[in-house]
């Protein structure tokens, strides 16, 4: 799937519990696959720590002009949760308190019957002109940010928080921002053909379809009990993307049966609109 | 953990997967980790997908002088594993048939009984100056190429085979680089006190001991069932390093118990040289 006019983005998970791999980065994956199916080119997931790092690569991204920034991580209330503080940095802007996410700390702690900290306070400065999100699980709010190009989205990094806030706020948000996006997707399972038996037929047919995205994942082992999964993807309206998709992975299907495997393919589709919450499958 | 004089790596996993949020990035935390361990500074984790966004990510590196650069994927048979390609063109070198990793591919299959075909060759292919490393247990070889300040290491995306070569081959070659790394590393885990509540504590021992790393993972929810993780990291040599680890660690235990809480902890340093393959637990 070569990059054409899909808008690019990047992801940027920040907390140095992902850079010295105490945590597996599995919120990029999940806002990566959201975004695609949203219709956007996921150019970069970045990690760095909680410092400024993560300014070096905002202002890379905005100089860029990458259309999307979804970052993850240090919205709670403790020192080290610093990504706005340096999303205002990389900004030029205040940090300020934001009236709407004051608002929307105080009722998360009062219905508790707390206090309302420092430290809790802390979670509502945001930089100026940021718009911020209610968080419907959490206690730290989310919030968005335009400079320039490029929109700026800083999400919680629990992951439950981050999908509820996403699936709440960021979706609707984004289907709008790329309204036309439809993609389909198939996967096709080969087994008994070692990967570099089949890559000259892979080869042929990418040349062909340079628009096609076809990723070849080795599951077993080489010789002995070669296994692949090959993942197709296809942007493009219905019906010619859907047919062309199909056959393309069924003439590989007949390619690998010819090579002496076996091999059945799974295909995925969005149905009223590119997200995978409403993907279908035949 | 404060970026003092440790040298700067970056860890970079091309694939296409990845940025499609296909495959989540477990490399990239494996890598992470053995890095921080033997004494490198881990400022960025990055996906891209098989294309020039990875040369503009491997000039930036070699631009900004960052000592070591590990990348993992797109060393296989297949059209899209490109890697050596990009590397190739990020450091305006020719992509030439590398003997050692041509005997490697060779040695590989030969083995299997089956011939060399024209993908099987393309995995000798190396940037010109690049040194082969022997894959043991999969085809594709490895290799390392100078550039300037920095030593760019690239690896096999498949995971067992990926930290098979690291261990192997690059972990020793690294202990050599950064000798005197050493690690202190401790967990404290608290019940009973909400994140917000134990902030202020957290917030004075960072104050005097910046060059402590210290970060709160909640696993609970902060008010109905608070539970805490917190991750402390220290470098430096025995006795004095992990003494006051143990001081700061025990200090904001019993601050926990005075909040109302529980807290145990769990030290982790690694015996004879930094390396989470001989860390030793208390």
């Amino acid at each position: 799937m070569n990059a054409g006019k899909e808008p690019f983005a990047w992801i940027l998970n920040i907390g140095s519990e992902l850079t010295l791999g105490i945590t597996v980065n599995t919120n990029g994956a999940w806002i990566a696959r959201k975004l695609s199916f949203l219709g956007f080119s996921v150019r970069r997931i970045l990690c760095t720590p909680d410092d400024e790092e993560a300014i070096a690569v905002l202002r890379e991204a905005i100089r860029q002009g990458v259309k999307l920034v979804v970052t993850t991580g240090g919205l709670g209330p403790t020192y080290d949760d610093r990504t706005l503080e340096l999303v205002s940095r990389a900004l030029e802007r205040r940090l300020e308190l934001n009236k709407d996410a004051l608002k929307f700390v105080e009722e998360f702690y009062k219905e508790k019957g707390l206090a309302l900290t420092e430290e809790r306070i802390k979670m509502a400065y945001m930089p100026e002109g940021a718009t911020a999100l209610k968080n419907p699980i959490g206690a730290a709010p989310a919030c968005i940010i335009k400079a320039g190009e490029t929109t700026i989205i800083c999400l919680p990094g629990v992951p439950k928080e981050m999908q509820a806030v996403f699936e709440l706020h960021v979706e609707p948000l984004l289907k709008e921002m790329v309204p036309e996006a439809r993609v389909f997707e198939a996967y096709l399972y080969v087994e008994g053909v070692p990967e570099s038996s089949i890559a000259p037929s892979l080869k042929r047919l990418v040349r062909e379809k340079p628009h096609l995205y076809v990723k070849t994942h080795p599951l077993g082992h080489e010789v002995k009990g070669p296994r692949l999964k090959i993942h197709f993807m296809l942007r493009g309206a219905e019906p010619k993307a859907k047919e062309e998709l199909i056959s393309a992975v069924e003439g590989l299907r007949q390619e690998a049966v010819k090579l002496g495997g076996s091999a059945v393919y799974e295909l995925n589709y969005s149905k009223d609109h590119p997200s995978n919450s409403s993907v279908v499958r035949e």
